[in-house]
């Protein structure tokens, strides 16, 4: 992983990375990664799910709410893209969107989340810069 | 709940209750809602969430796996809906969709993933009669 990479990386805990994507029209959407090989929720331990909960479900949400005043949270575990293959090669990993019932804006940029009280959109992307994607994963980190 | 309503029942764990939805877009679209008043994810506790993990997660992919030859399963966690209201009161829920890399027959209705290896659909809805919903749920509970 490069240093690049690496300054997306909000936070990781004993079993799982979380990396700010850079896609951000949820803002703060990331994903959370896993860090031991395994495809299927379902083999997902009871150490490593209660690491979730504890310091990944709640500390995110916690942070995303007092940094950029979020207002409820998205996650979902899908793992499709891995199925195209013909051996598919699953890794679990879940998608994190913040919703925002109000407008944020930050660094000059505006993030307003259209559709908050509806399923996110699919085809929507909303690139960021290098930079402003390292200032939201500083300013979150400062609350996690 | 009326006798309707219970029929679509697929399995209840301690803590959670399985519901087989109307739209059937994906063979086995279910949610799985927390039996007690909770609106957040991070608000789930150690032993609902195993659980869920134990007693829905496992034994509900197993269950689709052997009856209808699910692929795999795509999990989301999202309560939108309820933000939509002035005064929110979401309670936690799961859908469930398991996917399917090839087309299903079962009681003479042809059942096809679309866009198998893509995210599901939004757009889409199979609804299908209280019958056959009703045949779902017994055969899957054959393998629970």
């Amino acid at each position: 992983m490069n240093s690049v990479q690496d300054k997306n990386i909000i936070h990781e805990s004993l079993h799982w990375r979380v990396i700010l994507m850079p896609d951000q029209t949820y803002l703060g959407r990331s994903v959370v990664v896993l860090k031991r090989k395994c495809g299927d929720l379902a083999e997902v331990t009871h150490e490593e799910i209660l690491d979730f909960m504890d310091s990944v479900v709640i500390r995110l949400e916690n942070a995303f709410r007092v940094a950029f005043g979020a207002t409820m949270f998205n996650w979902t575990c899908l793992m499709n893209n891995a199925y195209l293959e013909e051996i598919p090669d699953p890794q679990v990993h879940w998608h994190f969107r913040p919703r925002y019932r109000k407008p944020v804006e930050f660094e000059g940029e505006l993030f307003s989340d259209q559709n908050f009280g509806h399923h996110y959109e699919l085809d929507v992307e909303k690139l960021i810069s290098k930079e402003l994607r390292e200032e939201i994963v500083k300013k979150v980190q400062l609350h996690l």
